[in-house]
């Protein structure tokens, strides 16, 4: 009967002081991903970031070791229903058309032309490649900076009727700002186009232009009118895709991030090179769980698969954020 | 005669004053580039950094954007009798030797093995090409570049008996921290090996490994054992030489320098890619005339030859150190 009323005691007590701290954590210390629902994905993300920066803690990494990369489409913006760098390429295939006159009988143009997606994708990654260099080749470096500017400030996206940049994740906004406030560097590693990204990714991300990693053509340093340039050719310089994610990371960064973040199986070589250094890492990947709010895919998907990428997150213990239920909203135009 | 007296007191009080002025300014503002007489290419470093740091200046140039470009070789270290990266690669032959005994016999490996300099010379770009591949490749990165540091620590340049780390240009550290500290970020934009340099530019120059562009061969991501690693292939992905630096510094940084750094004809596009920008720019040529404290050579030297650089430096007013009057001391170790 002591007993009882003892812990029934302790029972009322132990919720009380627990409610007591937490109003006091939440007056004293600024939640730094508000937008995350409390969760292990939230916690985990904390805790290492916790360990890695504490001086004297076992894991500290010194600050110019802080590196983390994020792949983009699918990471930190949306990418359905297909990579927003292709509906630039086909708003340039329109746009160009009047002065190509022979695409309207010539494939994959006159699938573009005709809207007509079945008869594009059946061009495979050839037809494709063709119409990226039709696009992205052919003028100066600083042409193409202004053409992909131009085109963010007039495109919308198809459903949510808003401009591409508009569809960005605020959770991943609050984690690299989070980051580099712990003196970590945020680089973007992804298979889309470098210059099709670096004109927006400081303004939106705060990720500048030389923390940018991503596929490119070649281009070529030419005296025009006396003025030099950087012509922009036809040609594949590097596919940061894949196995190239980790190449790509060294040859651009020169160290071994220590925290990397996807979301399909384009990522899964990124996250491999990243979690094999020495010392505490943190791999996290993506999953699109929400087909209201955003939308809901994973191993069947032909736009970012998580396949491979799901099966080894899941042996290894790395995060997976489950976007429905770990995300309080999705796009910053939410944000009440 | 009441002029006269006037004029003589004007003539004491003028230079007295001065006097207290430089005391004053002496004692109140430290000189960021000690090592640096004073002339014309101190103040015109000088007056450039004021221009584009001082809040409100029409030259003003936003932090972001404060990028500056280094060459390497002749600009930051010496480059003489050869680059200093063909002494490591010499040394790799010989360390090599004893796995490839038909290396005895098979030029340009015998040259090396015998130390006939000249024979080397006689097998060209070819030649050496096929040297570097037999030393730098088939390797992981992370094996290439403990052999860097390895090398680093024991080899010797033949003239000065130290270290080739020490002998990099004084003046230079003066002028990379003295960037730094006005937020400038310093890359370097060298022909040398990217992965023969960032072993070693953080601690030496203060350039993290992600601020180094410079020539590269292929790698491939493997996973070895269970291990991911990358394998430096014998093939060459990219030379950042001539006409190469300003597609490197696009590709990698993204941004048009607003000061670029040379000593040679090597550098010539990247000071013409730099000082196309708009706004205020800054270029800067290091003339090396100092036979006896360093090297004296340009127009005619087969290695780090300046001769159209020359020509369009003096043509278009950039900054042309005179090594030998321009530096109180070339290296640190002849710092009192």
């Amino acid at each position: 009967m002591k007993c009882y009323l003892l812990c029934r005691r302790v029972y009322v007590v132990i919720p009380s002081l627990i409610i007591i701290w937490s109003i006091s954590v939440s007056a004293n210390s600024k939640d730094p991903l508000p937008s995350w629902n409390e969760s292990p994905s939230k916690h985990a993300i904390i805790n290492f970031v916790e360990r890695v920066t504490r001086a004297g803690s076992p894991d500290f990494v010194a600050p110019e070791e802080r590196v983390a990369t994020f792949d983009n489409d699918g990471t930190l913006w949306s990418e359905q229903p297909m990579y927003f760098q292709l509906f630039f390429v086909i708003d340039r295939v329109k746009t160009l058309a009047p002065k190509n006159p022979a695409w309207k009988t010539q494939q994959p143009f006159k699938a573009v032309l005709e809207n007509d997606m079945q008869a594009l994708a059946a061009s495979g990654n050839k037809g494709l490649l063709e119409i990226v260099m039709a696009t992205h080749a052919g003028m100066t470096t600083a042409e193409f900076e202004q053409i992909v500017r131009n085109w963010l400030a007039t495109a919308r996206h198809p459903r949510f009727k808003r401009p591409f940049t508009d569809l960005v994740y605020q959770p991943m906004l609050e984690l690299l700002t989070y980051l580099r406030a712990n003196g970590f560097k945020t680089f973007i590693a992804s298979g889309g186009g470098i210059e099709f990204m670096r004109p927006w990714t400081e303004r939106v991300y705060g990720i500048p232009p030389e923390q940018v990693v991503g596929s490119s053509i070649k281009t070529k340093f030419e005296i025009r009118n006396n003025q030099p340039v950087l012509v922009r050719l036809p040609e594949i310089n590097f596919i940061d895709d894949k196995a190239g994610k980790p190449v790509g990371i060294h040859q651009y960064i020169g160290r071994r991030p220590i925290a990397a973040f996807g979301n399909s199986d384009g990522d899964l070589q990124m996250l491999q090179w990243t979690a094999a250094g020495k010392g505490l890492r943190f791999l996290l990947i993506v999953h699109h769980t929400d087909s209201e709010r955003e939308w809901a895919y994973d191993r069947q998907s032909h736009v970012g698969r998580l396949d491979k990428a799901f099966d080894e997150a899941k042996a290894k213990g790395w995060t997976v954020v489950d976007m429905m239920k770990d995300w309080k909203v999705i796009y910053p135009f939410q944000l009440k």
